[in-house]
């Protein structure tokens, strides 16, 4: 399976005309070698592929083991004592498959100019004066968009994993409790479940705080008649999910509550429901946004209603109104629109969903804790 | 204080004949700015000091709030749908401090080429094609090497945390217990007891994976006889600190572990020892090292010995055979020796000491847990 990545790419490069490429990027690494050993780099050379590394591979099975089709070569601890600054010493791994790129014959070589900092650019530039360097671009990054079932596989468990520590935390007491606790909680229950970790900072937001996208936990405590969000994710070998619900904590919610639940669920699941092969990234986002626009809410709106997810919890598409392109089968995307009213709180609800076709039953939902509005 | 860093660093800059300088790499936004909001870049501009954010900073103690003697601007949300392949929108922060810099009639700009990828670099330079880019090099990191008061008092509370995590997990029960949810325990009693968040990632290593260097935890159970090695640390306010102890499990280490674990604190206290204003880095790693090369363990030793510690886990120093320089006052360090035994374990000890001159007592110890070798 690797190795048939690494051959789609080498398709590519070879059509861009370069002779070889670097790979940098951590998840690409991953996607494409089983593993990124911390400051590993990938050289698809012109004789053989190579993953350099820092140090040895650690057996560790959440983090990968490098493919075994793969020669794995370790560098000498870098002792330079260069410094942190510049991060650039003997032991640079990209710097190695530079030299080794030059050593294969190759006369140029991709790499990726939206990773590589100025400075491992210009010391690869200098230990390969006769090298071309060209730009891999966004080329693993658009391989790494349709995933394939076991990916998708990954993606459901982490999912499951998510849905049961959610769930968990409902059950417990929660008045009284801070954000940072509750987060702290789920994260641990995330891994009691088998995950490798969080796959993001979880987000527990209470009152004013609630329905904020990316709302880091602070010490305020829950109170009675606040929304409460909580948006979490599992990593699971590797893959990403995400997913966000909005309860209300007491035994009634109030009016202006009910009603903003009620909009930005329609919204939710207007997003949802756009979701299909060949529709475009933008009319998913328009679908979601269009409904929350005509409440009167435009102001309040996120830049975007969802996103790809994967080895990155952040990855393409990006559903967005400026958004170019077009949804595939087998691409997994949250939905995720969310309303903030400042000083008063708000409502986001968040899945992740893998688009499919209408004849295999359209989307499929990974994450399935309820969305109707729980009173906690 | 912060306009007082940022005029030292002014003053750099001018004397390397650049007119303004930007900032990008968080910890050293942060050391300028008070606070590093995701997404940021300091503008050292001609006329004014502008912090561009992505988003509107956050209002969360934990991750500092704008100086107040700044500028602060906030770019509107990036809703280009470039995608997250190349980082670059109309809201990079980066991009807009540049087109300021002309603005303010800067003729040149120096850059950090160690943080800026090659493909925001090349952003900047098209929106600002008349101004010249130079490198502002790790002149922030060298600002940052020597700590105020203020910062170590930070320090010294994140070590107190720590040292309080790690004493409350000593006291319950540990035999059958995953590395994992060890880690996890000791992160949860890091924030219990007020710490932003650990300072890394928590490293738990049993048996044979003892003594390793950034272990990361597996789900290996705590067994009787194992050596257990803990590694952590408390980010306080942004600050970083690290300790690290050494334990056997069950009534009575081995022989061979007793006197593993002897040899690697006198190394420990060797480099300690030799902590002083105006003593070479690598006569530090040294003064350890040689302790462990003569008991024959050259081939099982790690690349450095220590390293500063501040707003990252990692600074400069690095006490390390090849390194250049000379320690000051005031400037926080670890001493971090360990010898791992590849099938066996090992053993490392780990502290975060601050150097003051013997006049004021010789180095500070921050990290206080005892070094006894404790059977538990």
């Amino acid at each position: 399976m690797y190795a048939t990545r690494r051959s789609r790419l080498r398709d590519h490069v070879t059509a861009a005309g370069t002779a070889a490429a670097l790979v940098t990027r951590p998840a690409n690494v991953r996607y494409l070698a089983a593993a990124a050993p911390r400051g590993s780099a990938l050289l698809l050379g012109k004789r053989e592929d190579i993953l350099f590394c820092a140090g040895p591979p650690e057996d560790r099975p959440y983090e990968g083991r490098p493919d075994d089709n793969l020669r794995v070569h370790v560098l000498a601890p870098n002792a330079t004592g260069a410094g942190v600054g510049t991060g650039i010493g003997t032991g640079d791994a990209a710097v190695a498959a530079a030299d080794l790129a030059v050593a294969q014959a190759a006369d140029s070589l991709a790499v990726e100019e939206h990773h590589l900092t100025v400075t491992r650019h210009r010391a690869i530039a200098s230990v390969a004066p006769g090298l071309r360097l060209g730009d891999l671009g966004g080329a693993v990054e658009q391989l790494r968009v349709v995933k394939d079932e076991e990916e998708i596989s990954c993606l459901r468990i982490g999912a499951e994993i998510a849905d049961q520590a959610l769930g968990e935390l409902l059950e417990s007491i929660l008045v009284g409790r801070t954000e940072r606790h509750l987060a702290l909680e789920l994260e641990r229950r995330l891994v009691d479940h088998g995950a490798d970790g969080p796959a993001f900072p979880t987000s527990v937001a209470t009152g004013p705080n609630s329905g904020r996208r990316g709302h880091r936990p602070t010490d305020r405590r829950v109170e009675e008649g606040d929304f409460l969000t909580v948006c979490l994710g599992a990593t699971y070998r590797g893959y990403r999910c995400e997913i966000g619900r909005t309860f209300v904590i007491g035994t009634s919610p109030a009016d202006w509550q009910i009603e903003l639940y009620d909009l930005v669920f329609a919204a939710q699941r207007a997003g949802r429901e756009s979701l299909a092969p060949g529709a475009a990234y933008r009319d998913v986002d328009r679908a979601a946004r269009q409904v929350l626009d005509s409440a009167g809410y435009a102001e309040a709106l996120p830049p975007l209603t969802g996103h790809g997810v994967g080895l990155e919890i952040d990855e393409d598409p990006q559903l967005a109104p400026a958004a170019m392109g077009k949804l595939d089968a087998c691409v997994p995307v949250t939905v995720e629109p969310g309303v903030h009213l400042p000083g008063r709180g708000g409502v986001r609800i968040d899945d992740t969903l893998v688009v499919r076709p209408e004849a295999d039953g359209g989307p499929e939902l990974l994450t399935i804790t309820t969305k109707e509005l729980l009173a906690l």
